[in-house]
């Protein structure tokens, strides 16, 4: 048991690195977390670190409730992420997903001010989104009320991502880096087309192509598992 | 025959570093091929594998008809780019072109999205590109649609770059570096441009100062052959 | 007490680094200061001098007059930041402030030229300022007007940032890092808020809301003080 | 002689890696250069060639008429930037001037584009500029006509930089680091105005404020001599 945990703990640490390449957080502003496979535990970002200090021995096991599990893997003294209640919330109620994200991404998080999703205006949209990227409803900090405005959005929804109303973004997937890789381009796709609308109306794309597209993107692209690396089209 | 195909496999591999240096691309979403010279063949990226890990020997072999090819050259088991129909397209309708590149670059998409060319104003566009950027047509991946749309756009137009609508960059040039500086350079112009649209209209360079600046960069710049360094106006 | 100027002098230069990181500067055009605890004095950059270059050393120590101070701290010849007298005048007038910094970063200086606060409407705005980030009136450098400017603004608001018309951002915190996560955060929210304006009307966050946030970000996040690592929300 | 030219073929050579810097630049598009002092010569990037390779051997040697010198210092058989001809003529009607830099930064480029010069609503441009950074004439290449342009504009007035219209921008300085100062901030103030004028109306600083501004930063900045470093206000 303590190898899923330690490989858990490696990867979300190397996968909070790639929310500072891509220039999603600033600070310290931004978390990623990762079911551990095969137990109700899910490693999580702790508390106010900076990511330059962030080791694997630093990350944070929880159960599914948010809290602190105890024990070897427990990971010193270390606070959870303040959103930890929220990653919680969706290890519980979306039993699919092995990883989420939360960041305040430049781009992503202008629509969330401005209380407006992200319109499907671009292939690369169709292919990660399926279609546009859901609004959320604004939700205070400090119980459940981030997770289930996120679980209300996203569940059945094909969109892995979701942005809150004046808040930011909260991306899933089947494991961590997934959820990384679906809030690298949720900020990509938001920040093309918020230039889109600088220019003139953006017409969405037509419901069929955004269906073709999707179907197509997540059933033949990349290579077979040994080789799969999350790609985006390419 | 090895050796050519092997020079093509460390240019095109070193060149996708560059989109990346230029900030062309996330995650994997962009590609480079080159025509191997003297032989039906181009080497292209392997679909969704990261930029990180890209080796000359991860990059694939395919013919003109855009097919694996087996062999010695056949870089092991990797599918190719999902794009790979479309530069195959190109090179099998455009025999003077060496290199194919595609990126969702971010202004150029920006562009796209909007249904519009890039038009131009800027002495820098005159030089690289002859004039706008033209817009092509919106096509569906999985056929030649896309390739068609390429061709049939670029075809005697003076620009070595296109934007497909609601999708991203397509851009040609006689080897695989030429067609990286041309997505570059189209995304600087794209970018300049945009951001000159928000200060107030835009007019476009008259014809004749256009035709001068082209006639003269692609005559006149740069170092003899051997000192050439696909350059910008420097 | 070599050594507590000496610790503030190695603050100081290391976080001047965390202004280049995150873009807030360019040339030599931002600084920061510290108070040196129990006693008089602050440490700051001296005017002019490339971030490349500076060295805990090459930092100057002054009095709360802003006048350099003799002695073995005096840290050689330099002159201090034209900006000294504005830092200075913080200190004798609010106690509490460990530290400032002044830049010119971007987006807050492009909400500065326009003469328009930073209205609430991210989360993450509430979290770190309480509220709106104020405008400060104009103030020529060359006595204590800018001083004046900082201290009226700030004494007694929420945020620990103020945006001066026509110029850039002052941050103060209860030291050098405080007030330079205020100056990262300043810019990042003063960007995010400029490109929702860009999307349509931005309606601030209720008042109950923006309290609540304050509030539990002040008291609730992070670390106890060991691991405390100034973060935002995360 | 050779110490004099070599001093300024090592100067110039780091000074194009401080354009790359600060995102002045993309492939090969900008160029710097320095006069030789005591000399009617000066050091001027090679056409087309990239920064990456870019040595102090490799930069080209040029009399005011910008032709080619022969001898010990001409550096090979590289071609000078096609702009050569617009540096000499600043060269040799403006002896004050020690430096030249040419580049198609993106938001001074843009002011360019829509023909309008940079209005002065920021201390730190009041600092620099002493005023608006004026907008030239548009000129074609091939000629001394961008050299007269440049000089119409820029002789008499305090600005050591133009936008030339449809094209990009020139600065000088009394040295080549002065002239790259000038580059990097107009970019810096060109994009801080462009994002003020997206939030609404900007007036431009009153005039005497202008002069207050500029007669202290060109008199009181930085330090001596010995530690100057061409600061901006810090």
């Amino acid at each position: 048991m303590v190898t899923a945990v330690d490989a858990q703990r490696e990867a979300v640490c190397a996968l909070h690195a790639e929310l500072v390449r891509y220039g999603l957080v600033v600070w310290t502003a931004g978390n990623v977390s990762g079911r551990v496979p095969g137990h109700d535990l899910f490693v999580v970002k702790p508390s106010g670190v900076s990511y330059d200090v962030l080791t694997p021995d630093s990350l944070v096991v929880c159960d599914l409730d948010g809290d602190l599990v105890d024990g070897p893997w427990a990971g010193g003294d270390l606070r959870p992420s303040s959103d930890t209640a929220a990653h919680a919330h969706v290890y519980r109620h979306m039993p699919h997903v092995g990883g989420v994200v939360h960041t305040h991404s430049t781009y992503a998080s202008a629509w969330a001010a401005a209380g407006l999703p992200v319109p499907c205006a671009l292939t690369a949209m169709a292919d990660e989104f399926g279609g546009e990227i859901p609004l959320g409803p604004f939700a205070r900090i400090g119980d459940d009320s981030i997770g289930r405005a996120v679980v209300a959005t996203l569940d059945g929804h094909r969109s892995p991502a979701v942005i809150l109303r004046n808040h930011g973004v909260f991306s899933i997937g089947r494991d961590a880096a997934s959820a990384v890789k679906a809030a690298v381009m949720c900020e990509d796709v938001a920040r093309t087309t918020h230039l889109a609308t600088a220019l003139g109306p953006v017409a969405p794309l037509p419901q069929d192509d955004v269906d073709a597209l999707f179907d197509r993107y997540q059933n033949v692209y990349g290579q077979q598992p040994a080789h799969q690396d999350q790609g985006a089209s390419a």
